[in-house]
Formats: structure tokens, sequence, C-alpha cells
């Protein structure tokens, strides 16, 4: 089963492919996506031209979002929102389900830990996927929600549809 | 000038179609796309969908969004980030350049004062395009978003390109 994890994120928007044969999980690709420019609607676009060659290219079975931490500040807000809108379209539209994870939760299942700091996560993703070179923290943390997919989909093709688990 | 305007949201996105010729201003088309659900990626695939048909059936020289309003629900803002995403993502697919405009710029422009009823706002949308039969709150929303937009694109090929217009 290969699980492509994302962290959506307006400027950045890490993204990571894992394969997961049973328990064993092993490193594809990981990267981050960039958009820059005052243009919001050539900033989607751009965005979602990224993650569709990203999704075509490496074909998943399955997609994770990381759940939006919806925080105090609500232009982050709206523009994290943004962001979420695209990685959530894209996959759809290649008919890829999507599991939803909050940030607390992946930490958890990858870390042990809920409250873990991204040393953590860097160091658990590098574990669980021996080899890999991670492009940037936005990447890890993709790396880290598909290792977490992988985990809560084994087994379970039913669970491959997880919406909102928290 | 054919121009499209879109009031976003997530579960109504209103939609207008109008035809500007100097100050003559006409009526083409107006609707709403609705998405419903659990599935927050199926929607927004739904209201991709919708608004890339309207897009390409109507084919718009220009088209504008309106600003969205970050109020304090921060559940409510992220929504209308997803929501707002689509409707920029779409237009700007087609290589339809996109104005932004804030709500009391769209009731000051259609109605002359900025704080505007709805009912204000309904009433000088339909004297602006007689005859027309507008589908629910959120297309005559629509209209005004695209009036606003043929009125400060008017005789203007760079004003096309309106960005964050308040």
């Amino acid at each position: 089963m290969r699980v492509l994890g994302i962290d959506p994120g307006l400027r950045n928007m890490g993204w990571g492919v894992i394969e997961a044969e049973g328990s064993r999980l092993s490193h594809v690709a990981n990267g981050i996506c960039h958009s820059d420019g005052d243009d919001l609607a050539e900033r989607l676009l751009s965005l979602y031209n990224q993650l569709t060659e990203i999704v075509a290219r490496f074909a998943p079975d399955t997609a994770a979002v990381e759940q939006t931490f919806v925080n105090k500040d609500a232009v982050g807000t709206l523009k994290l929102g943004q962001a979420r809108a695209i990685a959530l379209l894209v996959p759809a539209q290649a008919g890829v389900p999507i599991g939803e994870y909050a940030p607390n939760k992946v930490k958890k299942t990858v870390v042990g830990v809920g409250h873990a700091a991204k040393v953590q996560v860097d160091h658990m993703v590098k574990m669980q996927l021996p080899g890999v070179v991670i492009n940037g923290p936005d990447a890890a943390d993709a790396l880290a929600i598909a290792i977490c997919h992988a985990h809560y989909s084994r087994g379970s093709a039913a669970a491959l549809r997880i919406k909102g688990a928290a």
C-alpha cells in the first residue's frame, strides 16, 4: 500500500510518500511544494499543479492530511484553510481516499507522546524509514502523517477512509 | 466584457454572470453551487466541479470574489478559507483574472452605503439587471460582486486585475 502524507501550508506544503507492507515501511519520496508572490489565486493554482503532478507520479492508494490546528490568529487560520482545501481536493479528484489526523495524534503514533518536539518526530521518522533524506521540516511532518495513516490503515481496507480521527 | 461574481461558501457558493458594455449591464445567469455531507474532500471536489462547469459554460473574461470577512469564529473562518480557495483556484486555472472586493466595498458600490441591508442589495441588483430572477441570497451577493467588479474594471484593461481592493 502506497501512502501519501500532506502537511498543508500556503507557502510550504510538505509531502511524503511511503510504501507499507504489513508493518514494514519504506520511503519512496518526499519534498515541499512552494508558492510565493502576492497573487493568492496564482499561489493556490501553483500548489494545485504541483500536488496534482505528485499524485499522478506516485499514484498513492491512500492519502492523509494533517487536521488543521485552529489557532487564535484568524488570518493564519484563513490561509491554512485555503492551503488545506488544495490538499484535500487533489487526492479526491484522483479518487484517492483521504484520512485526516490531528497533529497530536500523529505525534502520539510516531513518537509515543502527543506533545513531542519536532526533533523527536524527525528522529522517529528516520528510524522508521531507514536511509531517508528529508527535505526540510514540512516534509518530515508529511512523512510522519503518512506513517500515522499507514499504522491506522493496516490490515483494514475499511480503515482507509478514516475521517476526523483525533 | 463578461463578468463572473462568486460569493464563496462551503455549503452554498453563489455565482452570477453579467455582461458589461460600457456602463450598460445585463444579466446572463446566476445560481448556487451546493455541497452537502460529512466528507470535506468530496464537498470541495463537488464545488470545484460545479464551478469548473460554470466557467467553461459562460467563459467569463474576468471574475471577482468576495474578500473573506475574517470573523471571530475560527471554525467558520477555516471553512470559508477552504471554500474561497476553490473560488480562486477555478478561474485561475482557466486563465481568468480575478478581482477581490471587501463586502462593504461591494455594498458601497452597488447601494451607495457600506452597511446596506441584504434587502437593499437585492433591490439594487434587480434595478441594475432588469428582468433578473435571482436564485437566492447567495446568488444576489454574487451578482452584486460582479456589478462591483464591472464598475471598477470599466474602461481599463489593467484594472481587470484588481487585487485586494478594499
